[in-house]
């Protein structure tokens, strides 16, 4: 199976690469704008990794076989077409958007190019797909918070509405708290659009924040093969920033009443997810909500308080002004019945895994930018 | 009041543009983009009219004021900026977006430029009423198209939705059925967000196919004056169409079985709806379907079948493959209290008001191509 992964040099690009590439034949696509924006916000992972075509030479050694590398921007429509007519993959999995709701919402600039990096770039993978490869299977990460935090039940991805005795099924209604989770939206209904009218197949993942660091796959441990961890105000995911804070002597920062509730991942989890739905293709737009498990902020920041007691670091907690507009107090109940049905045998979070994850960064601690970790975007 | 009229060449907008120049200080804002890609493609309006600025001065001479002018893309954020600081208008109407569902599908390049620009445009005057002048007014030409054709009634904008028990309100659910009119339902998106988030003012009129030429305002029926009547594949819409290829000889084209249904105006009401607008500004964001009466494709031949005989002009309906892909056969019934209630006395289609458009493309006759009124492009 011929599988094509569009930013893969990411958080689960990478790792993704990684794992699928003992298995098919992978073709990794990246034009590294995200190690820009980092570089222009004085931003960086807790390890800067080198970049993909520098560890190629290991993958291919260690997996027999040729594994390819383009350095393009989903955005040029021709660039992707070159190499999506080369390849003509089975599978193109869809990592090549901007992920930050404070970047999205740090200027007028970053703003738009959050919108239309992720636009255009599912745009003309939609369009490729229908005009030259219609059986090839889009798989898109999307996320919850799309869905933002309705009063009813979080369906996934559809809902049957009934109004005045008649009735129809349609996208779950979505409305977001950033640019970033719009342009989300964004996406998923251009997806839908191409679905609907030319019958392309699409599964759209509507992911809760990740965490963790290494996955299944041996060379993930590996040194220098590892993803890249960002604890970072703009790149880095709650739990991911919450471990460094605590590593770092820094009082975990929860925005606001930390009541707001959302469902979580272990990247170990992205990974079984994203094989689950490679393998369980289905006709038209199936959405996933990929989470495990939900917490309040609040409780994953006992979560960790607890787990790094284990290994005698004492943690505080600190509640600060929230940067964000987001309803803070509000009904939370998503529906993942999806990917459980399908058989994901979830790592759920626990302190063996906040250790882990601790112990990376604890080995990195030299590294750490405290001053890069306190909210600087307000919205 | 300061009124900003983005998009003040078009079809919509050059009327506006007179009829609110009689009554406030009026900024006219246009690239002529639409200009260009009727040269590209080979499409022209009956009338060739001329500029903006070779129109002002008899503007300014009738109405005894200054009236502006500005060559702006609005989809550059600082030029953009640059005038709306300039004269910090209490009102931007926002015409400045592509409107053709057959443009958007011609090619991949098309459908990007339509979905960029009208999105790129939107998030503009959204971020610089958010950042400069929270209480401005924006008022945002929608579509009907946005709801596609649900099988439950169309509501006006919202709809509350009871599930499990529990309800909350959303915007209605959209489907489009091209990316032109995708590129709506994400604008409507994009506001949605600024109001969510920001609490500035949006009224969003999701119009239905719009005909007819003069206007209430003597100036729209001085000759160079009137409005740009299409009446092409592309830029044409339905009854302005039939109308010509009545004047012509030419069999009307109806798309598929005709038995597709959408809501009507008239241009006086579209006019008169966006005064009711700008007098009635509400909080948030307000949605009005803006149509007066619903047709099916065929009853709209009929029509003017009917009102031809009466200038002694014989008139054939022809089927033709629909080239869009569209449901034909459907359940349609939409709303539209909220104008109505506001006071709008609507101009319903008439014969003599087919007449009156018959009689003014009568007087043009000569210019009418009939090459460019058979759909050429299929989706």
């Amino acid at each position: 199976m011929k599988i094509m992964i569009l930013g893969a040099d990411g958080y689960l690009g990478w790792p993704t690469s990684i794992d699928l590439s003992a298995k098919s034949e992978v073709i990794m696509v990246d034009n590294y704008v995200k190690r820009k924006i980092n570089s222009n916000f004085k931003r960086s992972p807790l390890v800067r990794l080198r970049k993909i075509d520098k560890k190629l030479p290991r993958l291919r050694q260690l997996f027999h076989k040729d594994i390819f590398f383009h350095e393009i921007d989903c955005t040029n429509y021709n660039e992707l077409k070159k190499i999506f007519l080369k390849y003509k993959p089975d599978v193109v999995i869809h990592f090549a958007e901007l992920p930050s709701a404070p970047y999205s919402m740090s200027g007028a600039k970053e703003g738009w190019y959050t919108l239309k990096n992720n636009l255009q770039s599912t745009y003309n993978l939609a369009c490729l797909v229908k005009n030259y490869k219609k059986d090839c299977h889009i798989i898109k990460l999307g996320t919850m918070g799309e869905y933002g935090t309705p009063n009813i039940d979080i369906e996934e991805g559809w809902l049957t509405v009934k109004h005045n005795k008649r009735s129809d099924k349609f996208l779950y209604p979505r409305q977001a708290s950033s640019l970033y989770h719009t342009s989300k939206i964004m996406d998923t209904d251009m997806l839908w659009f191409y679905v609907r009218l030319y019958g392309i197949n699409v599964t759209d993942l509507m992911q809760g924040p990740v965490y963790g660091i290494f996955t299944k796959n041996q060379l993930s441990k590996e040194r220098g093969f590892e993803t890249s961890l960002m604890y970072d105000d703009i790149f880095g995911t709650v739990l991911n920033r919450f471990v460094t804070q605590a590593v770092s002597g820094i009082p975990l920062t929860v925005y606001g009443s930390g009541s707001q509730i959302r469902g979580y991942i272990n990247i170990v989890d992205t990974l079984n997810c994203i094989n689950l739905a490679i393998n369980n293709p289905q006709h038209g737009l199936t959405i996933y909500n990929q989470f495990t498990e939900q917490f309040s902020v609040n409780e994953l920041a006992r979560k960790v308080k607890k787990a790094m007691s284990k290994i005698s670091i004492k943690v505080k907690i600190k509640k600060i002004v929230n940067p964000r507009i987001e309803k803070e107090n509000h009904y939370y109940n998503a529906s993942n019945d999806g990917l459980r049905n399908m058989g994901l045998n979830a790592s759920l979070l626990s302190d063996d895994i906040i250790i882990e994850i601790a112990k990376y960064i604890l080995s990195h601690k030299k590294n750490i930018n405290s001053k890069i970790i306190q909210p600087k975007v307000n919205w």
